[in-house]
């Protein structure tokens, strides 16, 4: 079992927290602050609900979660350390110093620091080799960014490690190649920052109007594809030279007020500030986070299922996750025909929720789907016998709905082959959470020509796979419900 | 019918141009680019593949496009003129006053600049009360933004009537508070242009390592709460002064290069341009294009579900759309009930799409389920009731497939009741794609108590109204297939 030791416990640190212990690490977290206790938990709360939905796999078990009064206590042992303490260099030396007295030296030591480049954080260390930043973005559980900048102290060696520990969270290691102030994102924040603050102190726009100016247009844009690859398609069929020759001499225009920066007066802070009532007031904090979870959620997995930007990223990881799973990834790893096959098993994500306030009944058919797909997949019916022009067609569906799954409940999704010859391919779905029933699917399937769009036999392999695993639940009993009219009495 | 001159038919003219067309508009083109019939069909081809998808609602009948030798002959009685041309004054006063020369003096004009003021357009017009920035972002079919910059020469009338028209496409104008040199959102832009230059240039991070911090991190951010409202939100219950105060002496370290202008040097432009290629060579910009409008969709429609940023902008769109519908909005819209009852009229959404190439078994029952939704409406079951505590639950579904739909493709779903009383409701479902069936829905619902999450029965007006629907339609024959078990013989 893997330790990560969390120095600070405020929205950053609970973020950290509840990345490693949702992803089955142990957790113990060092805050002096008496109430670092219910903010790790109210983080955990928001993770809890979010971040395995997020996931088309099951994620493993979570890990332990303890708080500990000493650093020496929290960090001995532990593969991965965290530091998210203020932003005060002073404070950042004495407590690198005191980690440092007590923790592994295979230990990675990570710092979330915005503002410190690693080299003045390896200042007076007795081990400069193993501190790095890595920088994550708010909300941690649920970002994959981490960047992480290194000096020539930190071997190629432990570099690769916490690159790899990143990534088996689900986190994507941006590596840097050269340290530089505020590393890369927080730059371009920074800018957009000091822009918008002039924009608001010269009245030429609201906080509010300005969101929109970057929710409707250019930042809906880069959720997607970034600054460049936007640039690109923008520049069209001349390509990306002819983009930057047209968008170039502007670099000479009076096009920002960066060049000052604004005088940071009560007069300003309290514009914003008010403006912001104004656009937000009627939510509070919690309820934003979870609207912003909400939304996260939901895009990223808009974007999963177009397997691009974030969503492929998503997607990588779910084909490690899947690897511990109690799916199946091939017909070999079957051993026992004779019980019902999990064909998958994951977390009902947020987005699959409706105004019930649980699982809508369409998201049930799109798990069965997902468990047909895979099956098929077992078969031989995977994404190249598809691009060689056969697939299935489902042709009929029969649902019923016997329990209710709430967001973040794991379901499994269990088949059993009824008949399989021909063209035809008849299966019994059972979807189960906690081993309790919460709906059944049957489906009728045809096997298909995907040039004439029109049923066509099956190749023999593939009904002799079908033909041995019927003969292998000959001697189940039917299932309950199976052919069954809609509407006929239970 | 509304007409539209557009001048000018590159990639924003042509935006321009599919926005108007497919909302119903008649749209006329002037370009003497001999290609530019064939680019603004390009770009059509892209809005028709995924704007109608966006809405919830069937959009108004296609408009008549027209390619036009003179500018006089474009503008002469249009209701918008929108000018995308080369961005240089001297050739923006010269189309203008050419412009002015033909048009109705009530028509918009529209300059799609982002370089020039308002002010600067409307020297030396005679009529520069016309003429205001109406500024819009890439691609213009499906991105919502339109920065409307005016000065103390346009009256009010014509602003507010400018306003009106772009909203009324589904546009939203963005009415900036004073003029000021490129706009609000490309100051951003600008500012993050320079700062990515740099961090290029110094070897800090590549063009795809660059779109990788955006993308993964602040970028999906910014999608759905932009700025200000995610500071607010990290800010925590301490609120927004407090965020500030945190954040605010960072304007004073030295963590941008922006008070620089990077040289544009060949050298500079080739490392871009080399990074770019390494990066999106493997996708032709045709392919990009749809990478991008596939991810603008499922995202957007991933809002919408969340009614937050763009989604609620375009549910609010889809209110207005549905009043033109074939969807009656209340039951009194009613007159027939021997009718089988259209409860649903859309365009197939990109994301709705599966391997196969066609709508995804969960989407049809997707549509069935919003139907039903909308059917629970019409007799009491609205956001009111279920609020107060009531609703239904569906027990069983039975879907038959009888043919496939492509993305675009409308489809109408309608509805009939083949009983209702107590606590239970059948419905039968079609959907339809130009009159053929693609696929029959049979429906068991449960009224529930959503306190006991148990079966309730229905109050007496609502059983009422399900009788008289029943009744009236006692003459139809029953729905072929009707209550028929799967896999029984057709």
């Amino acid at each position: 079992m893997s330790v990560a030791a969390i120095i600070g416990g405020g929205v950053i640190g609970g973020g950290w927290a509840a990345r490693f212990l949702l992803n089955g690490w142990d957790v113990r977290v060092f805050d002096p602050d008496p109430e670092a206790e219910r903010k790790v938990g109210e983080v955990l709360d928001n993770a809890r609900r979010s971040l395995p939905g997020l996931s088309d796999a099951a994620m493993p078990q979570e890990g332990r979660l303890s708080f500990h009064r000493s650093m020496a206590d929290t960090v001995k042992g532990a593969d991965w350390i965290q530091e998210s303490v203020p932003e005060r260099l002073d404070i950042k030396h004495k407590v690198l110093a005191e980690l440092q007295g007590a923790c592994d030296e295979s230990a990675v030591i990570g710092s979330s620091t915005s503002g410190f480049k690693p080299s003045e954080l390896q200042q007076g260390a007795v081990r400069p080799a193993q501190i790095m930043v890595c920088h994550p973005f708010n909300p941690v559980y649920l970002l994959p960014l981490i960047e992480v900048v290194t000096t020539p102290e930190n071997d190629t060696g432990i570099v690769e490690k916490a690159k790899a520990l990143l990534t088996s969270v689900g986190l994507y290691p941006l590596h840097l190649r050269k340290e530089i102030d505020a590393h890369v994102a927080d730059r371009f924040l920074e800018a957009v920052w000091r822009e918008a603050l002039w924009l608001v102190k010269d009245g030429i726009a609201t906080t509010e109007e300005i969101d929109n100016a970057i929710r409707y247009g250019f930042g809906i844009r880069w959720a997607q594809m970034g600054l460049f690859e936007t640039y690109r398609v923008a520049g069209g069929e001349a390509g990306m030279k002819h983009f930057m020759a047209q968008f170039g001499p502007a670099l000479k225009w009076p096009w920002t007020k960066l060049m000052d920066v604004p005088e940071f007066t009560d007069e300003l802070v309290d514009l914003i500030a008010g403006q912001s009532d104004e656009q937000s007031g009627a939510h509070s904090i919690r309820e934003l986070e979870r609207i912003r979870d909400n939304n996260l959620v939901s895009m990223m997995r808009a974007l999963k299922a177009q397997d691009y930007g974030a969503g492929a990223l998503l997607n990588a990881h779910d084909a490690v996750l899947l690897q511990d799973s109690p799916v199946p990834a091939t017909l070999e790893q079957i051993t026992d025909y004779a019980v019902p096959l999990v064909m998958l098993a994951q977390a009902v994500p947020i987005d699959w929720l409706d105004y019930n306030g649980h699982m809508n009944e369409a998201r049930y058919l799109e798990a069965f789907s997902r468990a047909t797909d895979h099956f098929m997949k077992l078969i031989g019916c995977d994404a190249d016998y598809i691009a060689n022009g056969g697939s299935f067609f489902t042709a009929e569906t029969h649902i019923r709905h016997l329990g209710e799954a709430a967001p973040g409940a794991r379901i499994e999704v269990t088949t059993r082959v009824i008949s399989g010859e021909g063209k035809k391919m008849h299966l019994w779905h059972e979807m189960t959470h906690e081993g309790a029933v919460l709906a059944t699917g049957e489906q009728i399937l045809l096997h298909v020509s995907l040039e004439t769009r029109k049923p066509a036999p099956m190749p023999d392999a593939m009904q002799a796979i079908l033909a041995r695993m019927v003969a292998g639940q000959a001697d189940m009993s039917p299932p309950d419900g199976l052919g069954r009219a809609i509407g006929a009495p239970r």
